[in-house]
């Protein structure tokens, strides 16, 4: 039975993509080598490493002046060195949920550090808009989409202070002004690569002004000047991206990308408005394209655990919610085909006739 | 033309360990997903890291009271991460290369930190031994093996403080007494795995003690207490480690592993003492088992390139010594079979005699 890989990350990469980076694993562009036992010194990986970078520039039109790395440790580590490169005096953070909470509580670690705007007492179903940006923050960090609780912001926030974004779980879905930016960073695991590597997007003139010593490998003009090879990076895992990156250019770019996933969510949220089971869990004007999320409506509480074992049962995978949420969760990333979001509403729908 | 790899790291990987991978990335466990795409919370995956886990704590014995944790960032980050946990008042280091020079850099950042012995006046060409440790440190720590230098220590110091261990290119090459030390750590690109994982047994009781603020995700509590789940860990590169750990043990554990490092060498290091064109670099009881470096002879100085040329087309990769040693360097991780190192020295033997 065909599969369709809903979960949240770890999650769906396109098929050429595994299947170019286990042949790569086995013999890397023939040299009689695995991918997985090359030097990263090699003369054949520099390439790959190149090849990424300018893809990355390319597809996200990444201005003059910004550097991209490969970095190791996942985007949590991101959380402590976003404040030890970039906090001065004042750090603004839009509280959005789970991992937003998490990247605020270490900038507290390194200075004053405050939550511009929250959604936690509406259990952060919605992304805040019409709030107070204090103007003296020397970034205000925002988490553009929401993982756990479905929420996104499809498109950067008019504030009158530079920006530091969390995109672990949204970036290469749609175009972003990386001008706004100082820095953007990405766990790879949802819409770029296997997990093990980190994407930073960093404004070079922006580094070096904190006023502290930043352990070598937290301080980013480390891997700036050396090309991301600082020491050993995480090979293969940037590899897989460098898969990923030439898959999205073939199929037309990030803006493609963007009408895939406004196609995929309408289909799925226009299902879950409709079918008298389910309701969405977000407000409308917040409600992620990435991680679609719906509960059971209370009349139908008793349902939740038969129909997620129906649709596991017709090929849908880890499509149960995170824990603090409940009911489900559809991530449709990149890589999730019309064809798997399709499915899963035909479950609904024949679920809803059978009930 | 069968290739010979000898690369200082990424290295040398048993072939069924890559083979394995890739399938897995192909298709894990029969579930018609990817190794590269399943959550990390998967019921699939936890096992993956329990077997790892007992595997390493049953190959290494390692006793009661310590955890094993897979981390990302490679062994540079834990060069700050060892005295943000563990220098309370004072750090000793032995300064026996490049990495162990970095890692104290690191410490000195964080409080006091001394160099209780070195050899760099000898160009780092022998591992130190009749030094006077103090005995108020709250731990020295040592590279037991140094891959650019080619010195190892295959036996914990006698000194009358706690040890912490840089073993990125030694682990699983030997017993190790692990009691005596509080933490050992290692970059999993040599012995282990392809990169993009660190390996950390860490003495439980002795965290928690350090008198300042640790950001999260540098709290090895933090990875203790989760199992190296808090965030999403490199998933690929953890199974390919479990690859590794369950061919150790179907060879014969690390006592075999020493075995043949200790047969290889002896090939390798007899042919360098007997072949009037090359010299071992460093002094004799001090030489690595990992990683072997020779240069020519001065007389034959101008002899480097071709002798490097004459191996290369005979199937030896990564043989070229680093930049700061010049000449040679045959890294001979656990994968590397006896045929390898024989292949080498036939080359040797060839090309002196065309000399």
């Amino acid at each position: 039975m065909k599969k369709y890989n809903f979960n949240a990350g770890p999650s769906i990469l396109p098929r050429e993509v595994i299947e170019n980076t286990a042949k790569q694993i086995l013999d890397f562009n023939g040299s009689g080598l695995s991918l997985a036992e090359i030097s990263h010194r090699a003369k054949d990986f520099q390439p790959v490493v190149d090849e990424a970078v300018a893809l990355i520039k390319e597809l996200l039109k990444v201005p003059e002046g910004y550097s991209v790395l490969f970095l190791g440790g996942g985007a949590s580590l991101e959380f402590c060195m976003i404040p030890y490169n970039f906090l001065i005096k004042k750090a603004g953070y839009l509280n959005t949920g789970t991992w937003a909470k998490k990247a605020l509580k270490e900038a507290k670690l390194f200075g004053e550090a405050v939550e511009v705007a929250s959604s936690a007492d509406a259990g952060y179903t919605f992304y805040p808009k019409d709030y107070e940006c204090p103007t003296d923050l020397d970034y205000l960090h925002i988490t553009t989409n929401n993982t756990i609780y479905g929420t996104e912001i499809r498109k950067e926030p008019e504030v009158p202070v530079r920006l530091i974004g969390d995109m672990s779980s949204d970036i290469f879905s749609r175009p972003i002004d990386v001008a706004k930016y100082d820095c953007i960073y990405a766990g790879a695991q949802k819409n770029l690569a296997m997990a093990g590597v980190t994407l930073i997007i960093v404004k070079d003139d922006c580094l070096g002004k904190a006023p502290r010593q930043i352990p070598t490998m937290l301080d980013y003009r480390t891997h700036v000047e050396k090309g991301s090879m600082f020491n050993t990076p995480p090979v293969v895992p940037i590899y897989c991206a460098l898969e990923t990156l030439r898959w999205i250019k073939a199929q037309g770019g990030v803006e493609e990308m963007a009408r895939r996933a406004e196609a995929r969510a309408k289909v799925l949220y226009d299902e879950i408005d409709r079918n008298k089971l389910f309701r969405g869990t977000v407000e409308k004007d917040s409600r992620s394209l990435m991680n679609i999320c719906f509960v059971m409506n209370d009349e139908y509480k008793d349902l939740e655990k038969p129909f997620f074992e129906y649709a596991t049962q017709r090929g849908m995978v880890g499509i149960k919610g995170h824990r603090s949420v409940g009911g489900f969760r559809a991530s449709c990333y990149n890589a999730m085909p019309m064809e798997g979001v399709e499915a899963l509403v035909k479950c609904m729908q024949d679920f809803e006739k059978e009930h």
